[in-house]
């Protein structure tokens, strides 16, 4: 080979290579100091049983199944509260609800007439993240409050697009849901329901057309990621379904032997796979840690139109397990060690392990419930969070401590019959052995009762109730 | 090259070459027409939801779970009774109990002093392959009668490692099994259990040792795999737990979340992981289908020392869904197309599908009530089973028929309070659409009531009863 046939000089060879080094270096670097991206897919009133890896017999969830495989199937996650806008406020904020006003003994969600959302002091873990250069989207259902100050661009992201409240809301006629559902879904009028759905903040369709909502909703969160790939993002993707009424796509519609519901499910199902395609097709698989889970357990009176908590018992809007432990799957190839979590998660957990992971400092002047799961998503080490406050409303209902659950009072759901009732001795069970809270223990283990008597004093001295922000109605 | 340095002759050459190809061919045929080799994993009185890959939070079975994620999952799989003696009678003669007589209203099992057991003319699945040319094992719990000429030797297995008849049997003496259960695993003592353990025909120790049977099981089926991977094989492991007592060898005793129960079923799971590693080894994977599934439903007024049934209504001896429905994989990489599988499938449908694969002849001269599954095994194509019949005893309790399900009787299960009832119009659930069978429908299909009577009808005309064969005891 002849030195005088290189285009370039000797010295330019050096440059060449040193630039090539140059780049290889900073972009192993840039590997390194890029926080993960994250993605949560929340379904609305979605069993702890609806999914076939969390034993459904008939919905079908192939790509939510693949999911659980790969990547870590919680067992014992909880959300911070069994009806829709207090748990949605645990979540984004790490808090329980009673601290930041956002549970009411009176309202239990938001309606279209109420006056308030979320507290401009609260911080959503979206605050957190774009304070440290993350892109946030908020796409499907908020209900933290649906005047301007309230809209999840006031809240800590940069887009949204969904509704602002839940899907059977601003009923506008027809007939009662229970009896359309009787009447199968073509009897089920989206126009019945005039929510509507926004971007950023405007109203951009109403009634919103329900029936390819949620197809649109996994789009939109594909499509925001792809176009925000080259900065750290959040996608909060929020599924408005399958809470009543249902609503699925030709694609879907009439295809699940469990019936509408089952069309339902699998469509989320079906977003949730080219969710995971696209994150693969961008190469970010390694760096971005999906969580799918639910906000609270399957809404029983609706029959076949609710889902199921399996084994759990009951359901939304109670504080026995089927009302507040949801199928939960955590997802990063190469990241998240495949395994089955029995440990204790929950949705608060999510503000503190996603703030900690992107750099964010967690808020010192407040009490913050979130723990740091990351030990146990990396490493598979113990969980750090050893218990959970069931509250309803302002009240607290039940504790969980470890293997053992104290119930100090109990009652049904929405339209279900089981009267409020106080125990002077505690109902206590042990959700390990026992998940379907059927056998009391409580006479034979009065050591648990009083570690977690003694767990709830400590947390009610330390208790201040946030000024209820549900309440008042227009 | 020179001719002269090669030690043998052209022809030679050729001869080799010859010899070669007819080896490669014979080979070939060899693996063609060799058939495949069946293992048949039977759990006895595992509940539906047991299963981690079939909803249960805190059992353990990453065995199960991977077998189920490469092979299938069959979700609507049934026994043929919701008790040990009909339900085992069921799977091995592929007939309803109540054709063969082991089904009675006088007595739901065999007992220690039962005088009879399966009759003489009734044909195995283990007599159809014996027939032609298989290796046939049974390891574990039998139950159709422990006289010597009711036993696996003279029925179609050349080999019985196992107990003749329930693990709770032979009650010698010790207190009541549930206050043992509440003292804990060390209060459950296998002196008082009188059960003899057997091989062939002789009693080889008495009382069997239980807190080592289950390991032992299963390594007596990985030797008779080892020891018969010349011939094909049938290996019916029917393990005797998680039937109460329970019992756990040492590495699982304590371990699992889910208390004594979950240890039990932990070493199960840990059984079928070694069973399929050994199967690897020796190379036998794609020429061997395994099935695991379970005996019945859960024993559910032992508490926490009974199982679940998950989503699924009551358990063990009645004909809700929860006694007669069972978590069942089927598993053959290669062969077996990786699935969830929601048609309809029986243990009795081993008889046929196994037989025909086998090569054996479907008898002709009696009613067989198994259907062949191997286009839905092998090719994912529609189960031809499209019904189920429930019987208790020898009443016809239930019928299902595609996706509903109609209830003639109904009935609580063995101590717990649900009066038989007769139904003038049948109760009538979609079971894939409500698996909890809670939603009566029968005023809104009467056409599927119509459809189900008359395939009653037809039923009832070519059903002939067998001789009572469990009423008599000495």
């Amino acid at each position: 080979m002849n030195a005088k046939s290189l285009p370039l000089k000797p010295s330019s060879h050096l440059y060449l290579l040193f630039l090539f080094l140059g780049i290889c270096v900073s972009s192993a670097q840039n590997n390194q100091k890029r926080p993960p991206n994250f993605v949560i897919i929340f379904a609305d009133d979605l069993g702890y049983g609806d999914l076939g890896v969390f034993g459904h017999p008939t919905i079908k969830t192939p790509n939510l199944d693949r999911m659980a495989h790969e990547g870590q199937k919680w067992t014992n996650f909880y959300v911070g509260a069994s009806v829709c806008t207090p748990s949605r406020a645990a979540l984004l904020t790490g808090r329980l609800p009673v601290r930041s006003g956002m549970a009411s003994n009176k309202q239990r969600v938001l309606f279209p007439d109420s006056k308030n959302g979320l507290p401009a002091e609260e911080i959503t873990l979206a605050e957190q993240l774009k304070q440290v250069g993350y892109s946030t989207a908020c796409i499907g259902k908020w209900h933290l409050g649906h005047k301007k100050q309230y809209l999840p661009t006031n809240n800590g992201f940069d887009y949204y697009f969904g509704i602002p409240y839940s899907n059977d809301m601003d009923k506008t006629g027809g007939q009662d849901y229970k009896e359309a559902a009787n009447q199968g879904a073509s009897a089920i009028r989206m126009e019945d329901y005039n929510v509507p759905l926004m971007r950023n903040t405007e109203i951009i369709e109403r009634p919103a057309d329900q029936n390819t909502i949620t197809k649109r909703y996994s789009e939109e969160a594909i499509s925001y990621i792809k176009k925000n790939k080259d900065t750290p993002f959040l996608v909060y993707l929020a599924h408005n379904l399958p809470h009543i009424p249902l609503f699925a796509s030709k694609g879907f519609l009439g295809k699940s032997e469990r019936g509408l519901y089952g069309d339902v499910v699998a469509e989320i199902d079906d977003g949730v796979g080219k969710i995971l395609a696209a994150l693969k097709e961008e190469g970010l698989t390694e760096n971005t840690i999906v969580i799918f889970t639910s906000d609270n357990g399957p809404w029983l009176p609706f029959k076949t139109h609710g889902g199921s908590a399996g084994l759990l018992r009951a359901g939304k809007g109670t504080t026995w397990e089927g009302g507040m432990r949801e199928p939960t799957i955590f997802w990063s190839p190469g990241k998240i060690k495949p395994a089955v979590i029995t440990d204790l998660g929950s949705t608060m957990d999510l503000f503190t392990t996603f703030s900690k992971l992107g750099g964010a400092k967690i808020p010192d002047d407040r009490v913050i419930d979130g723990v740091d799961l990351s030990a146990t998503l990396f490493e598979q080490q113990e969980s750090p969070r050893k218990n959970m406050f069931y509250y309803r409303g302002t009240d607290l209902y039940a504790v969980r401590l470890g293997d053992y659950k104290a119930h100090f009072i109990t009652e049904g759901a929405y339209g279900q019959f089981e009267e409020r009732q106080e125990h002077a001795t505690p109902i206590l069970y042990n959700v390990n052995e026992d998940p379907s809270e059927q056998f009391d223990i409580a006479k034979e283990h009065p050591e648990a009762i009083e570690r977690i008597n003694a767990l709830v004093t400590e947390h009610q001295a330390k208790l201040v109730k946030g000024k209820d922000m549900l309440a008042e109605r227009e």
